[in-house]
């Protein structure tokens, strides 16, 4: 380790993706493994996900749903059983074929993802409409067998909550599609301070199964687009095709109406790529494990010891997450160390600021320092910075976002933007496969999401084939 | 479901097992699952393992250890690295060898522990003693490939956590392993009301690739002994066969000193099997999920609805866990299912009591039921009970073990004692495998731990063969 630690971080303009992995080391985020495709979440990664986890599961419980731990294997006929699904995910899952020395008759693969387990347990529990709705989810690993990995965007294992319910009607499951949506979208805006757009994606990019896919879309510094978080509606795809009846009020047997929603690591991954710059990570400071961290500067030195414990213990008591670097690093290093790692707020205390009754204190995301009276009114102050850092990355996020939307005609259009600076283009779109389809030639451009359905007289063309459009779509390069 | 919800449990002096499994499946606690050996986690269940998660992280964090996530699979070539630990588990791993419709160039397994994962990390991050000690857990799955499982307590997939530290020095890491197997002794004690008996496994017990092994055990109901959480002190074995060196103070290289310690969803098992009645499960008040439900007798009476909100309000307000039963069933049955759920308080607040400035409170330790005044003393009333409940739990447990727990001094006394009434049996071993191996013949009894190694002059003779004995010994039968 050299004393300047940024110094390992290449340059976010200078070449992004080589950036995005600095960082992910520097920050002690994940380390690659000798798993090929898999990583290894280092203690900084893991507390990022911890907090991401309690702050959701709250949102998830406070609206009436249940955690359950599901198997992690699944056998290949039931896997079977809704053919979509399997189409969708066959080639990408890993087969246990081997229990212990003896070959295992039917084969077993680990879950890409879980509506098969879910639709098989409610099959057995759910019998009348007085069982319903059951709105159940999960914090687990799934594996997907994919060839190019990247910490957190794409690993063959991956961290996610899978939430999947059962409802009496198709309002209801419908209504929880969306509120589901919502409740990702707020967690996004108000935790992660990352601005997103929502909508419903296209046929072609769509679940596997689902009825119609709801998403969150969020644009990377980059201009890249990020698949956030998904809902989707399943209608009665699955229940028929897992057998999953119940009497209704009129006392006759219905298949029930189902929903599934995720959310994964992969979040770890945008707050880096949108909040993070040459210096290393910045966390907001409502997901950040540790808000603040106390420096002391000048050993042994009585006046600045009895500062630094009173501060931690004031911020302690105020609830705020803190803690003292008091290693025998040097305070340069320790600087650099807070700000790789993100750390919101750094209070710096020295003796001479003491004499004057003064601290300083740093901001991560700005990098400004300021000073602060190191009296009754700290407490409350370092408070109001927290809020204050929050909305401005949030802002800042949002003005990036802004920057980089376009509105595109033409085809030309569409090439010449994704071709000066990738971001979220606007453009009509008739709903023909083939045209979303020619937008990939683009640099790989897809559809993000239908932001709108045309309705009654209109005047909008398909930015490919110029006929009538029918749907004002994002498009965007991904990840 | 019918209306008195208990009469579905089989006595548990009947058919101990039968007893265990309507529990696990009345109380909602687990479900059988389409996938052989494998279990799902229902609300109840998952809600409790949560619980016992959130107490034991804490306590592991305010210890200085930090959670990492570590994958899932591991290539057989990095599980071969430590001889002793792949020949004890090859039996029992599952094998993944396709990704997608690709034969694998490697198989790999799924984990039934992860000693080689975090060795093979440690051995790219461990440099210096500057570095060390490093003090890693996680909470995951892991799979061993069982042959006969029962809910919780042998299951082919199950949850657990795994401690897994790097030390410099063999009296640090020595004091680790016996720290660790404090916190588990303390948790059981503690929150599970579950008392222990703390040793050492014998040569033949001990953890595959182990310098020796600590563990407690718990003694259920019926006298089965549970294995209940382990500490491993591992010394240079695993450093030296993954290459984990570090610079020590005199600037040389030495290979690194190293600990596990796991507990699993089994202690599930034991909460069931050491606390559970004829009418369900009973749960101490320190680890339920919710402590107290509140049943309002009489339905549309202004003053019941009055006084539910307000103890609910109290209650929750004085940071105990509180549920209002609302449903539409009769008070009745919300009773029995409250007591199958264990459940440890349940106020019946109904109009009658109420003009009398009372509330009905039921105890479900002792199934008693008292009179409390509906005043300001009420919270610290129910505030007490708790404590109470908890006590009284562990107390009892400990008559139950104390009164199960036994000497011998031949083998004719442990052959008596196991046929009469199994439970933990103290008898001097010389340490000679074979005379342990001949106990097993006694229904299976097995060395649960060593609890003292005689020093000196001593007239204590091993139990089996009558030659001078090393260790005073607990045997037991075991899950």
């Amino acid at each position: 380790m050299n004393d300047k630690k940024n110094e390992s971080i290449t340059s976010r303009d200078v070449d992004f993706a080589k950036w995005y992995t600095d960082v992910v080391r520097a920050a002690r985020l994940a380390d690659y493994s000798n798993v090929k495709g898999c990583t290894v979440f280092e203690p900084n990664g893991t507390a990022l996900w911890e907090k991401i986890q309690k702050i959701l599961d709250d949102m998830f419980k406070e609206t009436g749903h249940q955690n359950v731990m599901m198997p992690l294997l699944i056998p290949e006929g039931l896997m079977k059983k809704e053919g979509e699904l399997i189409e969708g995910f066959a080639p990408e899952v890993a087969w246990v074929t081997m229990g212990g020395s003896k070959q295992l008759e039917e084969r077993l693969c680990i879950r890409p993802t879980s509506e098969t387990l879910f639709s098989d347990y409610y099959s057995t529990v759910v019998n009348s409409y007085r069982d319903l709705p059951l709105k159940y989810n999960q914090w687990c690993n799934v594996m997907r067998w994919e060839k190019e990995t990247r910490p957190f965007l794409r690993t063959r294992e991956f961290f996610w909550q899978e939430g999947h319910t059962v409802h009496s009607t198709s309002e209801e499951a419908e209504k929880e599609t969306h509120d589901m949506l919502e409740t990702y979208r707020t967690f996004f805006e108000k935790y992660l301070a990352i601005p997103v757009i929502a909508g419903k994606k296209t046929e072609k990019e769509k679940f596997a199964g689902a009825e119609y896919t709801l998403t969150i879309e969020a644009l990377m510094y980059n201009g890249i687009s990020l698949q956030s978080a998904t809902s989707h509606y399943f209608g009665q795809k699955f229940s028929k095709a897992y057998d999953i009846k119940f009497l209704n009020k009129e006392g006759k047997l219905e298949y029930a109406y189902q929903t599934s929603w995720g959310s994964t690591t992969r979040m770890i991954g945008a707050l880096i790529m949108v909040h993070g710059d040459d210096n290393g990570l910045i966390l907001p400071p409502r997901i950040a494990p540790k808000q603040v961290v106390i420096v002391g500067i000048g050993k042994n030195e009585e006046i600045v010891n009895e500062a630094v414990a009173t501060c931690y213990n004031k911020l302690k008591e105020a609830g705020i997450s803190v803690y003292i670097d008091s290693s025998d690093k040097t305070p340069g290093f320790k600087f650099a160390e807070a700000e790789v790692n993100g750390i919101p707020v750094r209070l710096e205390i020295g003796k001479r600021d003491l004499t004057n009754n003064k601290i300083t204190v740093a901001r991560r995301d700005t990098r400004e320092k300021v000073l602060f009276d190191y009296d009754d009114t700290l407490v409350e102050n370092i408070k109001n910075l927290l809020e204050d850092i929050q909305n401005n990355m949030f802002n800042k996020a949002k003005e990036r976002m802004e920057s980089l939307t376009f509105e595109a005609k033409t085809f030309k259009d569409v090439e010449k933007i994704m071709n000066e600076h990738p971001g979220f283009v606007h453009a009509s779109w008739c709903g023909d496969q083939d045209c979303e389809l020619k937008m990939k030639e683009i640099r790989g451009t897809k559809s993000r999401c239908i932001m709108e359905t045309y309705e009654g007289n209109h005047n909008h063309k398909c930015v490919v084939c110029g006929k009538k459009a029918k749907h004002n779509v994002v498009w965007g390069i991904q990840y």
